[in-house]
């Protein structure tokens, strides 16, 4: 598979107004340093120093070594636009005790190496290919974002080293790692360093994957092109399938595209919820079949949309469509970013399709009840991999906005900026997801493709020449230097039904604008959330939220006396009731209250 | 708690007409002989020989002492009725294997006999107490029906043994039996015998449960008068209920019925299934929090019904009100009546809300799925303790018809037949619930007190004097000897929403007529069942089912054309569509297929 376009390397995108520049700015001046803060006090940094002792607090954990390699990557790409020198000596501190610590013959592990240095590479499931793929990937960030490469460099000697341990010399004692990430990292570094080798290391270990295991968990119970359905743990399978988008276009493998792209249609048709969030259930962070979509048992973890929304970027770089950067776009402005609190400090690891508070204050008996995520986000977890894996996505996003080829440059994603490649350059400005208006200033003669969402029923388009809609979902429009092209995109209050397949969701509604996701929350309406019935035949009205900067939406709606009995005849006994909504990723910041996404129609 | 009423001898009700005495017939002649062939194939007869060797197939189960106890029981009451002298063999063989077999101590128990001799009473979960609890009803039953007492004085040796290992010399190392069911047979042995220290002995178990122990599984987290909401296996839980019910009414204790009361409040109000189904997970086959009544992982055993409705008949002898026996008839004619086929000779264990073969079909990633359950009924199960129980139920169902007090004889169940208390006589005839009409004849003069369901809206009564509804939810009539009473309940379709702290049931509505709940079987209509929006506005018509003698229902509805999207636009797209329903208990006899009970609401 040839790819049609690439994204836009890091250093020629610049995030400059609108929605994602004003995360960007809390990311850099909040959040941050917020997570460096927790992570010291919980000895993530000090345990790069391997002097941990029995007896003390802070036992480092098989993930920590991951935790802080993004945390690395995410202050890189921020240096990267904004010069800070104490996060560029906290990086090299790092950097140093990795070299300082690192085996003669290029391992870095801190737990196998304060625990069990004897068994490196015997156990599958114990991350540590997971933890050497992050500090890959940061290693190549900070190469990118400084220049200075002993980062870089060290990180080939460990990847020289995986190379025997799995290939040359055979003596690890498994094909392929269990939880993927690796296998992405390591076309990372075979981009930074043009070393082949390690594209070939990649291939290995995804090629490998299910010949001699079975183990569906770990997505290796079957050979990948054989794969159609995502299963087990969904971040392990988002990050496998990046992993097979890029080596896709760097190896041509039309097979290999072809399986990602099933892959990618079974999770966006039959196994996504409506907040783009992935992982059906608790148990074992996990998908579970299709259209099955609880409520209850729902993960949707940060990082699974995380690695959804690279993996759904990868692809549409390779073949454009906007199949998946809709897909993209939903989970990155509703499940992944509910994430994050509105001041940029808390964290949900997985986020709730729903909270019903009358379920959870009355926890008699804890042995059976279905399992029940937070109410509220907290700084810190035992396993911290989301707060440093959002500060990272929100740092490095103008690398998925955009994609170009010789003549075309793609506008994936609707954000501020500035978007350059080799004589293409857009200059992108908009409030959106606030309003559908976008303008862009062109510099460069060149072919602009702007994705219509397939939510949209109604846009303008003015300037350029020869505009015309694609069965990509993409405009195609040609731009001469200095044309400025005003893209406005109809962004009516929509209400959503899911495919009657979802039993959770038959007689129900989601409400939508735009890419947002909205939400009933208890400090807004009145308990159980469960009792209003939506009017779908009337409109929805936006309503200014001025705490926190957003839209709210206040819907014509009914609810009925309350009864205390389980079951009634029904009747239309209606009385008219206003609901009101805010977006899903704002839900959960003024204190724990009931919420609801899926409404009942009337 | 002085009782209001007793329900009456079984010796004094013999059921001769209509629904009952049809389903009677069948398992005299069908199910009772299917049972016991499977027990005998299985081994579980010939297991009180106790002379299994390690290596010989069908090695015995800790259970199988009360499943032919069951089987017996059931027997016992048939034979009552219908003297079959090849029953009554059976019955006296293994009576007589275990006077052989049993303990000089009077102990019998097949597992720890063989396997575990030196541990008797170590272990709560282990069923003992069960098994000697089934074994105790079956020998009551026996000696009620035949009036040898062999069998009865064999149990009331183990009684006795039981009390000494309990109250006397203290030397079993748990206070209270993990599974619940000796305490009700204790209060059975005692009202055969007039040992009051049967009764002392049920008691004890009773008051002793959850003074020492912490454990909610078995209904242990705390003494039984501060349990306010049913928790753990739900089996465990409405055993126990029934010698609250049982306790109350012997030792007038007014806390105890109290507490057994919200106990039932909780279950009827918060945790059934529309079908009158008890354990809302399979993981335990226990109950979850009030409200959530997930259909995926739905268990509703068929013992669980059983015990409901003899925990609920209890209740309406002791103070008669119809609260107790509509939620009685719901799960009699629904939740418990389908764990039984129409031939007579399958059974679910578990019964499912929702038969979903498209998620069931695929089960590419067992790990991490949720349980479905059996789509077709078997024969026997490795854990066979359904069967027995449902041949017991209908075998013994005359009990729980009727209750008496000196002056009143209350009618809770509508089932054709004759029922007398002290000169109070009945002979009731109905094609109940093929229709609403009953016609009762009466013998003595006295007060007759005739329950309204109530999803009655419109009956009429001719015959008696002085009619009037109390609060109760009977109506209370004057009889003389002589009188012929023509009740009426009208019986028109129903739709029946769930409280909409339900979340799965929220713009849904369940189909009901009568006492009966209906479902949409996909050998009846197009699939997915999901894709079916009911015309709430438009009436449903009967339809007689001649294969099966039921009446199926035709509703009126809407089916929207296929997508293969997951979220898209609602609109109003609706085709007219024919729905048909049947009897949720005739589920599941035309072949394996779809099945839903809460409808789409147009």
């Amino acid at each position: 598979m040839k790819p049609t376009s690439k994204n836009l390397p890091f250093n020629d995108t610049n995030i400059t107004n609108g929605f994602w520049a004003d995360r960007q700015k809390l990311n850099r001046e909040v959040t941050i340093h917020s997570v460096y803060d927790r992570f010291k006090e919980t000895g993530r940094f000090d345990a790069f120093k391997l002097d941990w002792k029995k007896g003390e607090p802070n036992r480092p954990h098989i993930f920590w070594d991951s935790d802080i390699a993004k945390w690395l990557e995410s202050a890189a790409y921020i240096i990267a636009k904004t010069p800070d020198a104490e996060l560029e000596s906290i990086i090299d501190e790092v950097v140093d005790l990795i070299d300082k610590n690192r085996w003669d013959d290029g391992y870095f592990n801190i737990c196998y190496t304060l625990f069990e240095p004897d068994d490196r590479f015997t156990a599958r499931h114990n991350h540590e290919l997971y933890c050497a793929g992050h500090l890959m990937e940061a290693a190549v960030t900070y190469y990118n974002a400084t220049g200075k490469d002993k980062f870089l460099k060290i990180m080939c000697d460990y990847a020289d080293m995986i190379e025997k341990a799995f290939v040359t010399e055979k003596w690890a004692e498994f094909d392929s790692p269990g939880h993927e990430e690796i296998e992405l990292a390591l076309v990372k570094l075979y981009r930074a360093t043009g070393e082949k080798r390690y594209l070939n290391l990649s291939k290995h270990f995804v090629d490998e994957r299910g010949k001699t295991e079975n183990d569906a968990y770990s997505q290796a119970h079957m050979p990948v092109r054989e794969q159609e359905e995502a299963v087990g743990h969904s971040v392990r399978a988002v990050y496998l399938y990046c992993a097979m988008a890029d080596l896709a276009a760097e190896c041509d493998d039309d097979s290999l595209f072809t399986a990602a792209d099933k892959l990618f249609d079974n999770m966006a048709k039959k196994k996504m919820y409506v907040t783009g969030g992935l992982g059906q259930t608790c148990v074992g962070e996990a998908f579970l079949p299709e259209y099955d979509l609880p409520e209850t048992s729902s993960y949707c973890e940060t990082c699974a949309d995380i690695g959804y929304i690279l993996f759904a970027s990868r692809m549409s770089a390779i073949k454009p469509h906007r199949k998946y950067d809709d897909a993209a776009e939903l989970a990155l402005y509703n499940g992944f970013l509910c994430g994050l609190s509105l001041d940029g400090k808390g964290f949900f690891y997985d986020n709730s399709i729903e909270v019903d508070l009358i379920g959870i204050s009355n926890p008699k008996d804890n042995r059976h009840r279905p399992f029940y995520p937070i109410t509220q986000r907290l700084e810190v977890f035992d396993c911290s991999c989301c707060p440093p894996n959002v500060t990272r996505l929100i740092a490095s996003l103008g690398e998925i906005a955009c994609s170009a080829s010789d003549d075309t440059l793609w506008v994936h994603h609707f954000i501020g900026g500035d978007f350059e490649a080799d004589g293409k350059k857009t200059t992108v400005e908009t409030l959106y997801p606030e309003n559908g208006k976008i303008r862009i200033t062109c510099s460069g003669n060149f072919r602009l493709a702007l994705r219509l969402p397939a939510w949209c029923r109604s846009y303008t388009l003015n300037g350029g020449k020869n505009a015309a809609l694609a069965d990509d979902g993409f405009i195609y429009v040609d731009v001469a230097d200095g044309d400025v092209i005003e893209y406005s995109l109809d962004m009516p209050v929509r209400f959503v039904q899911a495919n009657p397949k979802v039993r959770q969701c038959c007689g129900r509604i989601a409400v939508q604008r735009g890419p947002l996701v909205y939400c009933a929350e208890g400090v807004d309406n009145p308990l159980p959330l469960k009792n209003l019935y939506v009017d779908t035949k009337a409109e929805g009205k936006l309503i200014k939220n001025d705490e926190f900067s957003f839209y709210g939406i206040e819907l014509d709606g009914f609810i009925k006396p309350d009864s205390d009995e389980l079951y009634y005849d029904y009747d239309e006994n209606y009385v008219e009731q206003k609901i009101k909504l805010i977006p899903y990723y704002a839900y959960a910041n003024r204190g724990e209250t009931d919420m609801l996404i899926w409404l009942t129609r009337e």
